[in-house]
C-alpha cells in the first residue's frame, strides 16, 4: 500500500512510500479507502518531531471498504469525512466507528477533506461562546484553515461577527465568508469589546485580544498559542472583568462526539449554508509541495489532497 | 465625623480627621454606625493610587442608624455586614440597601467585619468551578484574608481540599480550616491535578498551578494577578486539555447580588460552619497600624478593627 512516511531526506520531511503495511481495524474500526484529506498547520509541527518513517495525517474523506467487525459505525460503501489520530495519508486508513461522520450526497470529496479538525475546532470553540445570538464576536485569522469556518458558524448562530485578518489582502474574502466587519489590527480605540474571541493565530494577538473581552467574556485559544502570553494584571488594569481564556486540546476533545460534530458542520455544506473555502488542491501525490505553500502563507483557506482510486 | 483620609505625610499614607461631613445617603441607600471593618490587600495600591484626601474603605459592618429613602433594605437597628466602594472607615456611612446582608445574632462585629470582600471573593470564585462535590480543589494562599474562606467554602462544598501556604509554619492552621491535604510547593510530581484552582497569590503561582489543571479544569485568578504570567504554549505542552482561566473582577461584579452573597457566607459563620480566622484586631483608630502588620507579613488571616460608638 502507498502511503507517506516522515524522512528527513524527503521534500517538507515527507516520502511517499510503496510497501506500507495494509491497516489492521480493530473491532470499533472501519477501513477507508481514502479520497481526500487536508493539511493542518499542527501537522507541520508532528513531522519534524517524528521525522524517521512515523505516519502523519488526521483529516480524512473516502469510501467504507469494510465496516467495523462490531457492527459501529457506517455500512460499507458509504461516503464519510473523519478524523484519525495518524496515518490518514495514505490510500486506506483504519477509522475508529464515532469518530466519522456520514456524508450527503451533496458534499463533494474536496470540501469534505476541509472539514474535520477545522470544522471541529471551529464548532467547539464557538460553543465555549455559548448562545451568541445578537453578541459580538471576534475571529482572528478569519481567512484561515479553521477562522473561515468560525467565521460562517458564528454568524449562522447570529452572532455580529468581526473578522481579524492579515492584509487588506484578505478583506474582501473575509467579507464573502459572511463578517459583518473585517479589521487588519486590535490596536483602534474602535475595535470595541466582544462576548467571544477564537484565535488559531497565536503570538501577540493573543494578549492584545485578551484586552478586547467583555465582562465574562470569553477567549478560546485553539491553535497552540505558540509565542503567547497573557498576564492576568494586564487584563485586570483594561478592565476586563471576570473575563475567561479556554486553552488547550479543543478541536480533539472530547473524543466521543467527534463524529456527531463533524456531521453537523458537514451537513451544513450540504445544505449551503457553509461553503469551505479551499485554497490549494492538487493530488495526493503532491502533499509536500502543500507545505511549501502554507510555508509561503500563500493559501487562502484549506490546503486539500484528493486521490482517485 | 471622624474617619480615615490619605495623607502622604500619615502613618501608612492616613490620617484620623474629625472634621468630615455626614454621610448623605442616596434615596436607595441606608445610613450605617460603623461598628468595624477589614482591611484587603488591594487597598494599599488604592491608598497610594489617591494619596491626598480621598477616603478608603470597602468592608463594614455596624448598625443601620436609618433605613434607605426608597424602603429598600434593612429598617433601623438591623445588625449588618455589607461592601461599599469607599469610605467605611469612619463613624457613619451610607450604603447600598442590595449590598448589605442582616447578620444572625450568633455573627460577632468582628466576624462580621472579616466576611464581606474576602466572602464574596472566596464565594464567587469557588462558583466558577460549578459542582465540586468529590473535585480536587487548590486554594493558593490558604490561611490568608481571603484563601481561609475558599478552603472552608470549598469542604462544605464536598471537594476534596489542597492547601498551598506559604511555609511549615502554616500547614497546621490550614489543616485546621479543613484542608484535607496541604503543601508548601507546586513544584513536585506527587501534586497531581485540579479541577478547580482558586489563586489570590498571584507571581509564579499562577502558572504552575494553571500547568497543574485537569481537563477541562477551572484556574480562577482573584487577587489582580500581579506578576504573573501565563502562556498558553505552556499549558499545551503540559497537557492541560481545555484549560479554563477567569481573571478580574470576581469578588466585586456582580453588583446587584452583593447582599446576598455576603448572606450566604455570614449565614454559615452563624451556624458555626464556617470560622472567619481573625489574625489581628483592635480599635478603629489603629488603622494604619494594621497596615505595618501586614506589611510584615505577620498575619494569619483577616486584620479586622472595631468601634465602640
Amino acid at each position: 500500500m502507498r502511503g507517506f512516511v516522515t524522512d528527513p531526506a524527503g521534500q517538507a520531511g515527507l516520502r511517499l512510500a510503496d510497501d506500507l503495511p495494509e491497516p489492521e481495524p480493530a473491532a470499533g474500526e472501519f477501513l477507508l479507502e481514502v479520497r481526500g484529506y487536508a493539511i493542518n498547520p499542527g501537522e507541520v509541527g508532528l513531522i519534524a518531531r517524528r521525522p524517521n518513517g512515523w505516519r502523519p495525517g488526521q483529516d480524512v474523506t473516502g469510501v467504507v471498504l469494510r465496516a467495523a467487525a462490531d457492527g459501529s459505525g457506517p455500512p460499507v460503501g458509504s461516503r464519510v469525512a473523519a478524523v484519525v489520530d495518524w496515518e490518514s495519508w495514505a490510500e486506506r486508513v483504519a477509522v475508529p466507528s464515532g469518530w466519522a461522520a456520514v456524508l450527503d450526497d451533496r458534499v463533494s470529496f474536496a470540501q469534505a477533506a476541509a472539514i474535520p479538525c477545522a470544522g471541529l475546532a471551529a464548532l467547539r470553540t464557538l460553543r465555549y461562546g455559548g448562545a451568541v445570538l445578537g453578541r459580538d464576536v471576534l475571529v482572528t485569522g478569519a481567512t484561515g484553515g479553521t477562522g473561515q469556518f468560525s467565521v460562517q458558524l458564528a454568524v449562522l448562530s447570529g452572532a455580529r461577527v468581526t473578522a481579524l485578518v492579515s492584509g487588506p489582502q484578505r478583506v474582501d474574502l473575509a467579507r464573502e465568508l459572511g463578517a459583518h466587519r473585517v479589521l487588519t489590527s486590535l490596536e483602534d480605540d474602535t475595535v470595541g469589546r466582544f462576548d467571544l474571541v477564537l484565535d488559531g493565530v497565536a503570538g501577540p494577538t493573543v494578549a492584545q485580544a485578551a484586552r478586547r473581552l467583555k465582562p465574562e467574556g470569553t477567549l478560546v485559544v485553539y491553535g497552540g498559542g505558540t509565542g503567547s502570553t497573557v498576564e492576568p494584571r494586564d487584563l485586570y488594569l483594561n478592565g476586563v472583568a471576570n473575563g475567561r481564556l479556554i486553552l488547550g486540546f479543543i478541536g480533539i476533545l472530547p473524543h466521543e462526539t467527534k463524529g456527531e460534530d463533524i456531521a453537523i458542520v458537514a451537513d451544513l455544506v450540504a445544505e449551503g449554508r457553509v461553503r469551505p473555502l479551499i485554497g490549494w488542491q492538487e493530488d495526493w501525490t503532491r502533499t509536500p509541495d502543500a507545505f511549501d505553500a502554507l510555508a509561503k502563507r500563500a493559501i487562502r483557506g484549506r490546503a486539500v489532497l484528493l486521490r482517485e482510486p
